[in-house]
């Protein structure tokens, strides 16, 4: 017989802390956003950095989908470069390109632009992070940017799919590039703390793009700084998500860095990342956004397969592999979450007691 | 002691049968192209697709870098999108971007459009084939693109980060997506066997982007597909090469579908590759495209990590894990291949030894 749970921590929390769930929590990243039309009414053709400027605003966009869809967690509206456009860095965010930096750093001489970066600037951040927790019924996700990952649009400039500049300037001064993500590891950690002080309960590491490294130049260059960050939030007394995409090859480094959860993408096996690592850290994952658009007996065949895959874990978040898709009808998203609350429960119940 | 290997076998051919070899066999892809000044003198500013139309130009691009760098392959001047654009397909590359198709392929009607294709348009790639083969002192490679990584680019319309509309096909059109995948691998197929009856020795399947896909969907959609081609190549009695990027989760998959090597990117952990399936397929791979833009010192410690990881696999041949990239300097791609033949050559002797 199933155990009735009579936890009422709420499930995201729970999750990440691998003890027993009411429901299966889940919550999309970017569920705040271009996919929502009364994100779009609200927003107009202000550019999100304006937006960020207006707490009222930012935490209104941020309750938004939680009110929506019933999601487990909200997520902090704002980006992984804000902390440094606060500050002001010469950073903008172009619609249909992403962050770019002009000129971009690239010389130990640019480092001191870095210092620009003062906590104070996160006044209207912090102000968010307040309102957003008076009104939410359920926990705030604080986050920050992965070092590698602010630093690939610093150093480049721009997006990128090469990474050339970032990696030339990585094997060509390791000392300049240790420089710059141990600066931008001190600006994560001021950012996190500013929001944890302020009421989030959780934070999540967004390193995006940190897969484009093989393992030796992971462990070489960004592990050490990724370690400290993961002990710094631990010292602040909540849980943390590291996440990253195409990372299949980085599991074993992912999963010991002191992260109390590590996010993967659908290119992650989560079946053999569950049996292997759940044991110590809770998992969040990974439906394909594109899998969002599909039809309907398609989508729920994909999310019944993620949530059954999830099943050695005793702690796990439901979620994409990234960012909900522009595309993406927000009816779609609200039968996941109400499929993953109920089915999705009920399903890792089952298959807890077959083990 | 070490045997002197009197094979005269020429060593890329020795090595994807895995037999011994009398050095390390290297070439680069994109070897031919961009970063050559010689290249950029001869090509102007004509389009690649007007320059294929030109056997005895495309056939000197090919040579250029067998002269400069004495590698030990020359891999033929095209484009995995070349055969349908030979055809009569809206195709274009358009620098800076890549491969374009306006209108896009999205519905069964459009399917229409790839029967355009056959097989007669390729003359001025056999010609170019037999031009190279007349003259060049190494093994020429052929290719052609994977079905998925080919599709993605037709039905995209252009090159695309989130393969949105490739995946939205796939999965609400399972049928159609299988008939335009299997369309492509006919084309892929006619392509090589034109190829290798024109002279080329062995076969490179260009699988860029399919590590886009999760395990599932590769098994589902894409692996009948690269079956079929890997029969294909074998039945023509040339060795296959099958590469991809990103597909670290895909390698229990991608080793077992027939093609004799496997090329991969510097994600992959090739000393674990070659450990677990250099018994039974050759290893390409896997330096960073980004490691030639060092210093020589880092370059060559990469250089020297890469080969020694090798070892493991009977069969080896050197290669980046992607293309040269543009702004390469091809002296340094020529010390990179003197490595390789020397030192590359002791170095895997020598571990070859310890087992």
């Amino acid at each position: 017989m199933l155990q009735p749970v009579a936890n009422t921590e709420p499930p995201l929390l729970a999750a990440l802390a691998r003890r027993p769930v009411s429901r299966v929590p889940v919550w999309f990243m970017r569920q705040a956003g271009r996919s929502l039309p009364e994100y779009r009414t609200l927003k107009g053709v202000d550019s999100i950095l304006t937006v960020l400027q207006d707490p009222s605003l930012a935490a209104e966009i941020t309750l938004q989908p939680v009110t929506r869809y019933g999601v487990d967690a909200a997520i902090l509206y704002s980006d992984i470069v804000a902390p440094l456009a606060y500050a002001g860095l010469e950073i903008d965010i172009v619609a249909g390109v992403g962050p770019t930096l002009e000129p971009p750093l690239r010389s130990r001489r640019d480092l001191g632009r870095l210092a620009r970066f003062h906590v104070e600037a996160l006044g209207p951040m912090a102000e968010t992070v307040r309102l957003v927790t008076q009104s939410s019924p359920v926990p705030l996700i604080g986050f920050a940017g992965g070092p590698f990952t602010v630093a690939s649009y610093l150093i480049e400039g721009r997006p990128s799919r090469d990474y050339v500049h970032t990696k030339r300037l990585m094997l060509s001064d390791p000392e300049l590039f240790r420089d710059i993500l141990a600066r931008l590891t001190d600006i994560a950690i001021a950012t996190i703390t500013t929001q944890v002080r302020s009421g989030a309960r959780a934070v999540q590491i967004f390193d995006s793009w940190v897969g484009a490294l093989g393992t030796r130049a992971f462990v070489t260059h960004i592990t050490p700084h990724l370690r400290r960050l993961a002990a710094a939030i631990d010292a602040l007394g909540v849980p943390s998500i590291y996440f990253s995409v195409g990372t299949a090859h980085l599991l074993e480094q992912a999963t010991s860095l002191g992260f109390s959860a590590l996010g993967v993408d659908w290119r992650v096996d989560l079946s053999s990342l569950a049996r292997r690592h759940g044991h110590h850290l809770a998992i969040q994952g990974n439906l394909d956004p594109a899998t969002v658009l599909a039809p309907p007996d398609a989508l729920i065949d994909e999310v019944r397969h993620v949530v059954a895959s999830s099943r050695r874990a005793p702690g796990y978040i439901f979620n994409l592999g990234h960012g909900v898709l522009p595309e993406s009808d927000p009816d779609v998203l609200s039968r996941i979450v109400e499929y993953v609350h109920e089915e999705g429960t009920a399903l890792r119940s089952l298959c807890g007691d077959e083990q």
